[in-house]
Order: C-alpha cells, then sequence, then structure tokens
C-alpha cells in the first residue's frame, strides 16, 4: 500500500535521535546497573501495554536496545498501528539484563510519545468514519522530533501536512495582516506568492470568513484554511467552491466537535493537539524471571 | 536565591537546540514569508495567553527569534514563573516582521510546552503547600528536552531529581528482581551497590512494601522509594523511619491524591506526568498593526 | 522587491559551508603567509575581474575573510548581479595581508564558481527576454553547494525549481517505466501521488510526446515537464493546453536552441548546465603596494 | 603499483561527502517514489555512458545507493579510469527500485563531476605523451569536493600538488610583492621560509622572469615555479637550472598550448581548469524492465 | 565482578575519540605509507613491552587499527591490567602492514598514556596493601580523555571519583572562601548545598583542620576530605569521626608518603598525579618478517 | 619575529577544543557553585605558580573563562613564554566568582598540561645552547591536543616537525624493514618515495648505521634521521655529509645527554617526551577575599 510508504521512517534519522537521547539519559554510564547487573545475566523481558491505546514506534524503541549493546535480539509481538489492551506484550527482549535495564527508559520515553500521538490520532480518524475528510497534522510538533511524530500521524491514519516552512506555502492570518498594512489585497498576496515561489508548490491561504474564502477562491488559491469558522458558514464555504479549491478546517477541534466539523464537506481537518497535547499511552518493561 | 540557580539553563545547550528546532521547521527558508514580507517591514508583535497558567521558557523563545535575526528586539513583559491570565501580554517583539513570522512557530512550540510543564508542577506545588513534602520531576522527559524541562519543573517550583542514569543510583524493581534471581537480599544488593559506585553519590532504593522498606532501611540505604504503595503504609514507613533516610513516594500521583500523598510525611513525590504528559499552554503571537 | 527575497541566503549556512572550505584548504595553518607575513603588515587588495561576466557570491567571499580575522574590513565595490568587465574592480579589502592572503583561495573559489553560474544563468535570460518564458534550475548541482548555487541562479535572474526530493512532486520517466510495469496508466500515477503527497505540492509530470501531454492533462496534473520535445510538437502541447497546467521544457538547451523554444510559449525552460558546467568566472585578488 | 595508492579514497570522507549530499537532496523523504513505487518492485538498472570519455567515481556513486539502502547490488561493469564511449554501460544496479531512483541524482551529479575531470585531465596528458613532463592539479577545486576531485585527477593520470596551505609552502607574486613592500629580496624571502617552516617541507617559489628564477635557484629554492612566461623564456630557465630546482609552469594552459609548454623541458605543469571549469561528463541511469 | 563494570569503556567513546586521532594524526592519508607499502603485503606484527609496567587501553588501540582498515586482525595476548616486563609481547597484528604502519602512532599514544596511567596507580595501590584506604582518582585529566584515563586509573586498581562538576558535590576551599566572605558558617554552607542538589548526591566538603572538621561532621557533610593535613592530624580526626561520614586525604601524596597517610585510617586517598603527570610507558610495535 | 606566527593557535580550534572540555567537565552544571555562590558576588581571582617553569597556554585559560561566562574580565599578568617562580601572578580574573570556580580547574588542566610541556622543552633548549641544533617535537603527542602541545613546544623554543602523517615524509625502520622484504634497497625505496609524494615535500628517511646513512645519501634523501647512534658515530656521518643533507637525532635524548648530542654538528634533535611525559606545571587559582 503506497500510503504506508509517505512517511516511513529514515533508519539514519532515526538512529540519531535515539542516540543523543541515550547519551541524554548517560545510558551508556549506568552507574545502578553497572554496579548491581553482571555481563553475563541473560534472560527475556517484555515491554507491556498498561492502557488501551495504538503502538506507534517500535523500530524507534528497537533502535535503542540496539545501539547499546548488539546482542539484545528484539522480536516485535505486535505490528506497528496495532490497537493495544491493558497486558498486551508488545515486544520481546532476549540477552543480556545490563543493557536491556539501562535502555529501558529511553525506549519507553519513545514509544509512549509515539503511541500517545497515535492514540490521539485514530481516536479522530474513527470519530470522523464515513465523511471524506481526513486528519491532517500541524507544524505543533515537539522540537527536535516532528519526523517521528509525523510518523506517528500517519500509523495512527492521519495525513501528514508540509513538513515545514520550506516545503509549502501556507498564507496565514499574520501573513495577510502584514500585506493589508501595506494595502495589498488578498487577491495581490495571492498572486505575488503564485509568482514568486517555485511553481512546485500550491498556494494555501488562511480566511475567517465566507467573503474572505470567496475572495481567495477567485485569486486563485488552491487550498483555503478555514480558520475557527462556525459549521454552517463552512458548509457555505462548501457549497460555494464545489471542488474547485481544497479545504482545510482549523481551529477548536475535538473529539466531541470533530464529526460536525466533517461532515460540512471539508476535505482537510488539521489539529495541532495530536501533537502538542497527547498525553503518553502506559506502557512498562517488565523481566521474565 | 541560591535554589534557582540549581536548574539554570546553559545557554550555549539552548542555542544548541533552538537552533536545532530552527532548521527542522526550514525556518531559515520560510517560502511563504519570503515571498510576501518585505524585509523593511518593521513594526511590534506581542506573545499574548490564550489560557491560565505558570509561565516558563521566555529565554528559549527569545532565542528563537534572535538567531533568526538579531535585528529584532526581544522585550520580556512577564518574568519566568509568573502566572498568566488568559489575554496577558508575555512578550514584546520589535522589528523586521519577516524573521519574527518565521521564527513564531519554534517560539511558540517551546514556550507552549514548557509553560504547560510549569502549570502543571505548579499545581500539584499548590495541592501540598503547607506540608514538608516536595514534587520532584523523574526520568519520563522528552527525549532531547531534558534540560529544558527540568528547568521548567523547577520554574513551577518542583525540585530536580537525579538528571541521568549516570549521576544518580537509583535501585528499581527490575535491578532488585535481576538480583534476587541470582540468591541476593536486598541488604546485599545495597552494600553492593555502596562499595562499587563513586562515594558522592547516595545510594536510592525502589521498595513496595514495609518489610522492604525496613530491610533497606538496615542495609543502609540514604533514600527509599516507596513505589504505589497505599498511604496508610507509607504513613507506617515514614514513622518506622524517623528521619533516619529519606522517603520518596511514586506512582498513582494526580492533584487528587497528592495532598493525601504529602501528609503521611513523605520528603519527596515525584511525578513523571509534569513532564511526559502536560498539555501545552495555550499562547499565541500577534501583530500590532 | 520581494522576489529578491526567495532565494535569500541564510548567513548560518554560507557561515557552515565556508568554515568547512577554509579547514579543507588549511587556512588557518597557512605556513608560507606565517614564515613570510608578519601580522602587523597591513595594507589595501581588490579583487579584480578578469573577465566578463556576472557577479555574484560577494557575501560568501566576505564571509571567508571575516572567519579568518575579523580585522579585515570588506567593502564590496560592486552590487551582486552586477555586470563586470575586464579590470572592475569588485571588492576593497583593507587590514593585515596575512588573513587576506590566507583566505584569498577559498573565497575566489566560491565567488569565481557563482559568478560563473550567474554568468552563464544571464545569457540564457537574456537571450529568452521579451518571451513569457522563465529559466529554472534543476537537482543538477554540486553536493553540498545547492544553496549557494540556486542563489547564483536566482541573481543571474533564473527561477529557482524544488529545492529537492522532499519539498517538489516530479513524476520522471524512470518513475512512469516502473509503474506502466505494474499496469499503471499515467493517469492513474497521477491520481495516486495526489492521494498521497501533501495537499501543499503540485502534481509535476515528465512526458514526451504530445498524446502523453494529453493524458497528463487529463489526469489533473498541475504541470507538464516536456523532455527533449521537437519545438513544434511542443508549440502543439502549448495550443492545446491553453494554460490549464503550466509547461516545463527540457533537454537540450543551448544558448542557440533557447529562444526558440521559449518561442513555443512554454512557461519554463529548466537548464541542467548552468549549474553542473557553467565555466567559472576569472577573477583575481591583487595587494596594493 | 604504488602510484596507485597516493590518492586513494578513504572511505570514511567519501561516506561523509556522500551522506551530506543525500541529505541536501532530501533523498531519504523523496516524496515522488514514496508515493509512486512499492518497495517490493524488484529490477535491475544501469548507469549508461551518453558521452565518450574517462570513468572516474565509481565507488563515490556506489556509496550513495548503499548509504539509501543495503538491498541493493552494485556491480561495476567498467573500472575506474576506463575510457568510456557513448552507450556503454558501466554500472549495473540490482534490487528495489525505490532507492535506486531517489538515489540517481546524487550518485549522477558525482560521478559526473569526477568523469569530467578525469576526462579533462587525460586529454592534457595525453597531449604531452612522450615529454618528461606531468601534469598536477592545483586548489582551485569545488568547495568541500577537494579530495575527492584530486583523486579524479588521479585516475585522470595526473599528479597532485600539496593538498592545502598547511602541508606545502609556495611562496606567490602576492607574498613577493609583500616581502618587496618591507625591502626584503627573494633570496631574503626564500631564507625566512626555509628557517620557519617544518625540515620537512620543500621551498617552492613562484616568478615571472628568467631572472627571478635564477635568484629563486640561488637562494636555494627546491621548486620553482614559471607563472604565465612564454615558452622560449620558459626553455632558457629550463636550460640554466639544469636540474638544481624542479621547475613547474602554470598560467594560460590549454590543450592547444600544453604541448609546446612540456617540450620546453619543465617537469610540471599545473592546471586549475582541470577541476574548476571540466564540464561533466554525461551519465544516465537506465531502468531495465 | 562487578567491580569492574563501573568504569567499563562505552564503545561508542572509544570509537568517537579514536576517530578524531587517527585524524588529527592524517592516518586515511598516510603519504610515506602509501608510497612504499603495496596493499596486498601482508604479515604479521607485535606491540612489545619496553619497559616493565602494568597494561591498560588494549581494546583502544584495538579499535584504532579497525577503523583504518578492518581486514586487519588484532588478538591480544596479555589481559588488561597484566603486569608487563621488557620484552613482552602485549597484542598481535595480523593482516596488511599498510594499515598497521598507518595506525601505529596514534595506537601506541593511547596504549603508551593508558598504561602510564595504570602503572602509576598500581604503584600506589600496591604501596597501601593491608590498610582499608583506597587510592581515587581526580578531576586532573587530560582534557578530552577523562573517560579513558578514569578507565586506566580503575584497571590500575584506583577507584574513581565524581565524574565531573555535574554529577557530585565537592565544596571545596574557594567555595568555602567565597561563603564566608557573605558571612556563612560551614554549617551553613552544608545545609544549603543540602537543601539545593539532588537528593541522590552525597555533600562532600575540604577542610584543612581538625576544628573544621568537627564543624563538617556537625553540620552533616557526608563525606570529609581533608587537605593537606599532616598525618598525626589526619589520625586525630579519624579517631573522631568514628565512620559518622567519610574522609578522604589529599595533597602532598607521593609514593613515600602514601603508606603513611593510609595508616591514619582515612577511608580514600585521592591523587592527581596518577593522570597528569604519570610517564607513558614505552611499548613499541615490530613487525614480524 | 616571523618565527612566532609558524605555530601560532587558531582561535577557533582552541574554542573547540576548550568547549569540548567544558562539557566533559559539566562546568556548565556545577552541582556545588549552583548551590553556593550566588550569581552576583563578583570579585578578583588569581592564578599563581606554584613551581618554577615556563609558561604556555594563557589564550586557552582564558578561553575557558570566556566560553562559561563573557563576564569575566581576563587579564594576562605574565606573557607567553615567560620564566615563572614559584608564587607569581600569572593571571588576574574579575567578575563573578560563580563561572571562575566553574572553569577553574579545565582552565588550569590546559595551563598546566602546556606550561609542563613548555617547561621542558626551554630546559632542552637551554642545554644545548650555543651549538647549532635545534630541538623539534615528534607525533608522540596527546591524542586530541597536538595543535596546542606543538604550539607549546614553540613557547618554549622548540621547531615543530611534520604536524602529521599527510604533511611530511618520513620513512621508519618498519617502512624500510616491509620494503626489504620485497627485495628493495634503501636506494629504491628513496626512489620510489621520489616519484610518488608531492613534490612539494622533502625525503626524509630514518637509519641506524653509517652505512645505511650513506646509502641514504647517495639515494638523494633530503633528510637523514640518525636513531638511536652511538655520538662518536653520529659524528661519522656529520663529517661525511658535508651538509648536503639535513641530519636529525633521535632516541636516548635525555637532560643529560642531549648535549654530547648537539656538539656532533647534527641540525636537530627530536624528542618524544617532551610531549608525552613532560609533568604538569603546578599552579592554582586563589580568589581575592
Amino acid at each position: 500500500m503506497p500510503e504506508q510508504s509517505t512517511s516511513h521512517l529514515d533508519p539514519a534519522s532515526v538512529r540519531r535521535v535515539v542516540d543523543a537521547a541515550l547519551r541524554e539519559d548517560g545510558a551508556h554510564h549506568d552507574v545502578t546497573t553497572n554496579a548491581l547487573v553482571p555481563g553475563d545475566q541473560l534472560g527475556n523481558a517484555y515491554v507491556v501495554a498498561k492502557a488501551d491505546g495504538v503502538l506507534a514506534g517500535v523500530p524507534v524503541a528497537q533502535c535503542a536496545f540496539e545501539l547499546l549493546d548488539n546482542c539484545v535480539i528484539i522480536s516485535p509481538i505486535m505490528p506497528e498501528g496495532a490497537v493495544l489492551k491493558v497486558g498486551d506484550r508488545v515486544l520481546e527482549l532476549e540477552g543480556p539484563f545490563a543493557p536491556i535495564l539501562s535502555g529501558e527508559r529511553v525506549a519507553l520515553n519513545f514509544l509512549q510519545r509515539l503511541s500517545g500521538v497515535a492514540t490521539a490520532t485514530r481516536r479522530l480518524v474513527e470519530a470522523i468514519a464515513g465523511t471524506q475528510a481526513r486528519i491532517v497534522d500541524t507544524r505543533k510538533t515537539t522540537p527536535g522530533l516532528r519526523e517521528l511524530e509525523r510518523y506517528a500521524v500517519h500509523v495512527g491514519g492521519g495525513q501528514n501536512h508540509r513538513f515545514n516552512l520550506s516545503d509549502g506555502v501556507l498564507i496565514k492570518d499574520n501573513h495577510i495582516a502584514a500585506a493589508r498594512n501595506r494595502d495589498l489585497s488578498i487577491t495581490q498576496v495571492v498572486e505575488q506568492a503564485r509568482r514568486d515561489v517555485a511553481h512546485t508548490l500550491r498556494i494555501e491561504i488562511e480566511v475567517t470568513t465566507f467573503d474572505e474564502a470567496d475572495e481567495a477562491l477567485r485569486a486563485g488559491a488552491d487550498v483555503i484554511l478555514l480558520d475557527n469558522m462556525p459549521a454552517t458558514e463552512m458548509r457555505r464555504v462548501v457549497e460555494h467552491v464545489q471542488g474547485r479549491a481544497m479545504l482545510e478546517a482549523s481551529g477548536g477541534v475535538t473529539f466531541e466537535t470533530v464529526r460536525g466539523i466533517a461532515e460540512t464537506g471539508v476535505d482537510l481537518i488539521s489539529v495541532g493537539a495530536i501533537t502538542h497535547s497527547a498525553p503518553t499511552l502506559d506502557l512498562s518493561l517488565e523481566l521474565d524471571l
């Protein structure tokens, strides 16, 4: 399924971010484990779900143990994207206990966070099932973890927005305000963007009213972002635009409101909270003794 | 006040992590802003609170704008640790709009997350006001952001635990389980740690019952971590130990339960959720036009 | 003029690439200059054109001297994009001769290469003056110097294509061949790309015949790349498409053929040779003694 | 053959520069290929010559594919230094098409540039066949690629000059001018260099007239660089020096003039154009479907 | 034996420091070896002791050859910590001579230095055999090599002090002087430290007289450092403290004085000279031809 | 004086190595100083000599404090190369005590080591005063500190040998042994090196007997290294060579033997011990309270 490939994880990026986390945690100099666990004490351990949710980040957790000691054999039990129930075993580890204990926290820190993102995403995706809308992420990600968090959104069934400021055009309220201050209309703003950015990029613009949406459409915007617009007005825009531009809704999206928004007929619903405020999913590591 | 100094921010670390975040966000190649906002359009902008909470991370946000363009003048309006009300202006920016817009997201991503951590911490600290207990953080931090998040805990009024595996000894359940498997008692485990780690470190050990706590005490542990212990049993341990070791409570700590735990007489209450699951605090950037 | 801003140089990137070049050249350990030129011998020096062309890269050259010794005062005499005649003084340097001599080669290596790119670009831009077409660059740049070379194309009057594989969609012959092998039509390929990539990106596809161009148009491609197509056939495509998609010509573009191509009515003409094979512009550094 | 070893490629350097190029090109996030080419579509591909020339850089191209996906099997068909005819297959690739397509441009960018350098060098080497002179490179290389370009010169049959400013002494016109300004003669300059630099380095000095060459010789220079000297005067110098110093010619070297210069009897002819202005050699990647 | 694990070498750190040393030494571009030793000349070589001492650093030396060429097979003959006599073979190398010669100096530079540290440590450890005291290192290590030098101290039989300023508390004379200047007593200083640093760290304080030691003890210091104190006074302190705090002696420790210090009954004797002034142990590499 | 310039310190290299040392020492997170010394406690401090010797490394020590806090004002009292007596004040610091205390150890670790190297060098230089010989360093330097240690040798009055394997040719015993094994004579070895390495490098070869020295001379070696040769035989070589090659003595050089070696008439005496085994010079930091 090609869709899966779009936000595949680059192994080199994963290695870099995991390596930094292991150093941050002093995992190579774990004074407690070094003092208490001899290098030749071997055995099995399991990562176990302590809450229900969606699994994401297994390759990242795996990388943490591999970087500490390539003698640890790691066998995923549940696939990425699996629905977890409390008590499910997720991952099996086999080998020396010492690196398993030294890497536990870093591995879980990644796995819990990414599973938290995937879980929050999946809940929204399920809430709008049957509509044509798709859940998309935003740039409100954790600094340093954007690639991983976007991947977790994807695992959760969401769609990825532009990666960053350099690979997509999104004319936001502040851009328009600054332009208005120089007496430029929305039409002029869209034209200027069109003329100036690479021809490979679409022009997306944020509006807050029906009239602005209409002006954006007539100016030739490819995508129109309806920010914090009441559902009834969104519906008017959808009917007016009739597919001549894509429509993205944002602002005030919660598990309660999302279906109503989707049913207006917008194409995309972007939600910052799935990355910036998703609680982590509780998982723990248990030695099999 | 010396306490403030313990988790002061190292400016070089801040610069490194902010620089990485700006690159991640492509902030130096913001195609939208480059197309629409001329370099000589100047003005003022404000970071404004959209929710109540505790402010943390102003120097980090400041660094984001400075790294993009050192012509932007940034003036904090509220100090670190300030209690924010919706609508409060937090920070004033003055200079070219272009770098202000290109840096907005990165600056807010840090400021919202750190303020979220400080807010969650402060709520717990207030909940136990008047007891002798203190709120401490854990190693359940966001990979790559531990130094910043610990700082935010400190701003929120919390205390910092060991930084990582190399600078503190904490003998956890899995260490004890692995040792037991080799027929070592808690006493032997504590002695072995004492003999092996640098003499500058205290020995802390995790226990789950009164009897284990007693054995740890007699083995000479400096700090005893009471994991998921009922309040009544904690209280028994407190009375038994009588200050001969420090006592740290962990597990199942919520805004509801925290005061009851503090009133048992423990010295420290560690809470992972203040770093791993604190929702971000809503802040936004507004141009003054 | 906003257009200038699109490929502005990021000072931090410039510093990084120049710093690496200075290390590569051992400029901090110039044994000859160290032996012969005392640190207190001061004076003026000039960068002088030894050939006609277009100037690009002055800030890069400037950075080389600044990184070696911030006592050297560097005053541009000619602006970026200036048309140079043999003998023109381009840049004035004032300060200790030692760092001027140690930095000379690195500064000139950048300045000559970037001016070479700008010169080649300008010649093509002038050759198509009066048509609606624009010259655009490709990904056939020098490894490590893409940002600088794209900037030089911009200085020369060209337009920039996508920066890299992650920020633009271009379905090339090999993609189509691989897809055909799986029995996918051009229509299916375009649809699949549309469904899978971020909604902020346009879909560009490479075709070689009128029929393929027509199929691409009907499949909804935003941009159609006409590869190595005879001018007469290009003209047919232009007439058929009638602005419903942008048209980009590539392949076999020389100073002789470019005007003919532009006159077919295509929107863009991409040329790899302006970055991969532009001869450097001859410049030298002369001490004023 | 020991000569081959002098400019052998350091695999770690190659990996570093190729890795940087892959990141620059976003090859790990190729949105087009990710959308269109499933990971399990396998096959063969060939790098094919589209022009005549000399092959250089196969290990560099190889590294690009290996870094993207170590499942791609790369089999060189022609050896480094081989003479290519249009249509020759140079390299065979076997494995998943996706990484082959994502790495194509970076691999070719290196291979075309290095083959371009080798081709230009070989033409000069052949032009002076039968004389005792050797073609040497200069420091006029592409910033960041010196090691690779020197290697390509070597593959083309050229000889390498000093690597950089720290590992060889070359007293150039500007050094002499600066020294003259302090009333130092060529003799004094050579003596000062001799006294000051490590005893492991030879002293090379640039002169432009017979008299200067004679003074340099008497001052004890080990190598004399004859810059832009007419062939007849070079010949006079050669006859006068009689092997007491090495002689290097530079300036105004073209395919037309090089043999005349070599026949004067100089030992070395240095040519900047083989690295700074060699056109790339046209090569392409073709899928075998 | 758990003790061995405390200062185990992190392979990734070793690789980093060895890689940097190989680059510093230009080992990948050894012009002499490249010119004279063909890649296919194979054979054996040995590292041989030229002086008596204690061996440390074999894995580091090993890494140097492996990084240069993974065809070299390296077989340790003597284990870490072995007592060497002149003429002992320490390490066997088998493979191409070229990388063996290019890596010789870097490998020996590490091996000689670390063996020098281990040798100096072992001499002190043996001098105090039979007492309860232990030799500990200090922060007076070679910049960049602390981890390796601490490991060598461990191999020599010494104990490791805190790693650095962030993972241990040591209140030194200058801290006390600065505090006194603000009218703080030793008691207040200890209390302030106790309140401010993580509860996982012990409080160590430096004193120079019996009275200060007594005050420190009463203030609750965990460890008391007796700096440059006469043996008779140390003994008084030991008798007075009676195990209520650990005692560390420092200053004026030589091979002659160390036993007398140990016999006072202190727990630890810290010696800077074992890392900052230990002469290297003479070792050489010999080809077996 | 131009000689001074040859091993000038590159400020960027110094900053890099000092920055790494500060991180290694956790100087940005000095828990003791942070707890006890408030940021606004200001004053003066001095670096004071506790032993006689030669000062080197002041700019390096200076950099340590600057990197920690650019409010500290650092004023050198004694110049580089000054002869120190016990009690001499070397450096004055003025500003907040906190960064002065946090940076003390790193600054002293560099200053003591480099002054140790300069002191050892100076003693040898003085021992041979009046002869024509010069003391030169070797590649037996501390990994990571070669540039700094060579600089200290220079400050002590020594001369620098080749920097590393890539910028000088030295055919050592093992190279000759490997070549002999392939039936190559010393003459053939020198010729092969001559043919193969850049023409800017001299050929130096190590010999152990008069006959080998003679063969090396006839083979055209530029420099002949007399390894562990008795003084009488060295004198024979000196008389035989008569200035046709430079002569370098090495092996068994001590403060006692060095003058005898110099009086044989050799040009250079290389000594590894000045870098690998020089004891550090005792210096300390004292607050002025």
